[in-house]
């Protein structure tokens, strides 16, 4: 937890490695860990911010929030890794692999037919790893 | 329609026309009347493709294809204009300005805040139109 | 502040105020109050984040800050009324103006002249602005 | 072939698998085949909207259309793999080696070198690739 | 021009000033002139390298470059008063306007549609300008 | 030296070979002979005008530039090689590891978390490769 000089960031934290995990799985905080070896601070505002602050937040459903992140790393690029670990989490909180695909395919009308053609690379590297994902936790699919 | 030697681009373009005005209302051909005049073949390629090949597609719910619209336009930047259009169309097909507002907010994790500042003064516009879009069709929502 | 079930983004929250006013001047709370009208907890994060999290470090220098920033917004495009800003907050906290073109310059190399030249038209008007900027705080400065 | 209800795209497919081949030469279809596996329905509009469409259309002579899609890709970032393939497809259509280049150098100025760079790289993959595109078809070229 | 402790950059500026003078007419140190008078440095540099490094080179033809760079801007983004000079520019040095519509259609493919449609704004603009632009040297052309 | 009918472009070579070096040690120049293996005057350029015309200018300072320099490239994402180099030289020109991961956290804000995520990749790299930078110079450091 980043220290701000008292307890002030542990209900983010605990609110955000929550949701990263219900949307990521077990992996999830298995990423910021390594992360942390490099830049500690960074992976707390990771999980505090991007998932305490944001996803965390009741307004928009799961699907919908993973619709808008697929939608916005294909149309940034370069996220490959990131894209792809999304399009797993996408799964798991209940899009259809045809869904996905759908949006991706929305994106060439934006961004452009190459960014549509590398996310849908990272698509078929997230679907080819998709019934190993978090094995020991059927019951949070 | 764009010429291509025959009737085959009747279909594509009725079919775009069709799903450009359920999406943006009677506007929406008035935008690319417009742009015809200046482009005519261009304008009728974005009806047929990015409206008769993508958003007449059957594989996503309109709310759903609003909401990655609204993601990849407010990480692109640079395109207020359409993004503020696609709010008020998020809005008539059923969004509420809270998940507008939700998707932008979550946009601020992957493009940053300058990206999401932005995309909210388009949604201040739209949203201040908002009355007045298309009041003489409401059966059309 | 951001409603999180506690006191717990208080302190992050009046960090945050410090810091951009330290930044910004007087006038740094005036574009988030206008942002909270209609976006309230978008406000609350870019304070508590962007301000309380990040600027609020004590790991870098205020002008080595505000000249990564300059950098950023000059690369990223489509964020010069944000830029103007950082330029006058960047000569708030010691930057030359010298220093600052300077940068715009370097900048030519990595993202190309196009965005240099509309980076140097928000510092011609943020140094135009110079000099009325927080009339009332001159031993701020 | 996407299915609209009609014939209407068979010719727009064949009109862009022609111009695709045109310019890419026999391992253009092939791409498409491999990502046709994946998502079918994206293939097919490839092949019609960007080659049945656009690059099909006669008012553009085909080394310009390769000098543009260079500029194009280099500008863009994060798509070398298709720009090595359009730099190859520049040579087919009789570009030289030099004014490829030259594009690519050109872009140093308004994309910035790391860009320009990366640009290089691609052309150099191409250019080693050279000798052994495509060579039972050379009276394509 | 840039002092360098020599006479070094005087050849170089004098082969800008040229080059840019032919390709965007009297207007073009005009706007060197104003840039001139906030960041002087850079005026030389835009003229030394852009102009007198890369534009004065034998080994692209002046339309060529001309739709290398409005393809360029295109995909780019946020440089649409940039674009519309070297639209204007397209066109003395014998792009039809046509062919200038054509590069920019194709950078949806690329870039997305909101890029295309950002520079056929552009490019409306510039069309309107057109007859009006360096009256006074018909000969330049 | 590209050719430019005179000795004009020496001095900036030498002052931009030095500069380079300065910065980068003595790996700099190797970078650029492998680089002019593909496009020799393209090389020069590089070594001249970002180098000789920008890097060498006094009006910054090399950590202030570095800084400026890491920011823009993470910001710009796809350039994560030379973010790397430019790492590296950071260190060498006096910026501490964690004053360039300040800089690069500082980025989240302004280009969201993957942008900053794929910079701290190339932080991991460059600080693994540190020890063995130049061993051969130690004094230039």
């Amino acid at each position: 937890m980043s220290d701000d000089g008292g307890n002030d960031s542990g209900v983010r934290h605990m609110r955000g490695a929550a949701a990263l995990t219900r949307i990521h799985g077990e992996r999830g905080m298995g990423y910021v860990a390594k992360l942390a070896e490099l830049a500690p601070d960074f992976a707390d505002l990771l999980v505090e911010f991007a998932y305490g602050d944001i996803y965390a937040r009741p307004g928009l459903d799961p699907k919908s929030r993973q619709i808008a992140t697929i939608a916005a790393l294909t149309t940034l690029g370069g996220a490959d890794h990131e894209l792809e670990i999304h399009i797993r989490s996408a799964v798991r909180v209940g899009c259809t692999k045809a869904e996905i695909i759908e949006v991706i395919m929305q994106m060439a009308v934006y961004a452009g037919f190459p960014r549509a053609l590398s996310a849908l690379g990272a698509a078929r590297a997230a679907f080819a790893d998709d019934g190993h994902a978090d094995p020991a936790i059927p019951s949070d699919q």
